[in-house]
């Protein structure tokens, strides 16, 4: 019995990366709010506010800006922490346990060793075909894209 | 800013029960498989199933069965497990993190010492109001407040 007709594949989208910087630098990335603000949005956006409650539970409000000034809120909870190997959080929840005005996606992020650099990897998974549709339209593989080369420029200078 | 332009209060459905027994008891009714297939359905239903990971990710499936023979399959995950004091679980994933069909509610147990007795508080917290009213409309109150009597029935027994 499959209680999930609808195959998973066709609701998340991925993006991984190589990038040459131990799995620490990468999950600091994410979890540290000032370094999370200087490559979160794609240039020449900006990410004014981050707040990152980092623990199972703990909530986020991430701030995006557009060059026109316009201010774009995210808002989510992280369901699972595992330093320097996985986080996981969504937009369901504005705060543990308020549900969302609409449940998007979930990001399961992954951070691997392999030889001396990490693998890094974003899956993004939706709860319907349409969903992950719309956040592909939205530019998902250009934008996160963008945003793994600023962040992986962050971790990897000097 | 309000994130969430819908009052949580018109999403959300409650139930509480000042029960005669310690917290623990009735904590563990809802956690031990055994004890959960004698009262989490509505006699004349039954509860043939119950797969309960009881940890923060770990996934719970619970079948109840009509009295005609028809199984009802109902699949989540638990978001917040803090031993007897609170339990949180969704169906907004069949396992973690895999998003299930229809996101369609959140329930939030709390177990609080009043006195000698335990204040048992379920609260289901729906993303839209539609699902709210669907969930009032398929008996939650009758529902949920049968299976509360269950339980009450269970955890005071001798």
């Amino acid at each position: 019995m499959d209680p999930n007709p609808t195959s998973s594949d066709e609701r998340e989208l991925v993006l991984t990366r190589l990038i040459a910087a131990p799995r620490e630098k990468v999950f600091k990335a994410w979890t540290d709010p000032e370094l999370l603000k200087q490559w979160f949005a794609p240039q020449p956006w900006t990410t004014p506010v981050a707040e990152l409650d980092v623990r199972t539970g703990g909530a986020n409000l991430i701030v995006m800006r557009s060059p026109e000034g316009n201010e774009f809120p995210n808002r989510g909870v992280y369901l699972e922490v595992i330093e320097n190997e996985r986080l996981v959080f969504t937009d369901a929840y504005t705060k543990a346990w308020e549900p969302s005005e609409k449940p998007f996606f979930t990001a399961v992020l992954t951070f691997e060793d392999e030889g001396a650099k990490t693998r890094y990897t974003a899956r993004a998974l939706h709860w319907t075909v349409a969903d992950r549709e719309t956040h592909e339209k939205m530019g998902f593989h250009e934008g996160w894209g963008q945003c793994a080369d600023q962040l992986t420029a962050l971790v990897t200078k000097s």
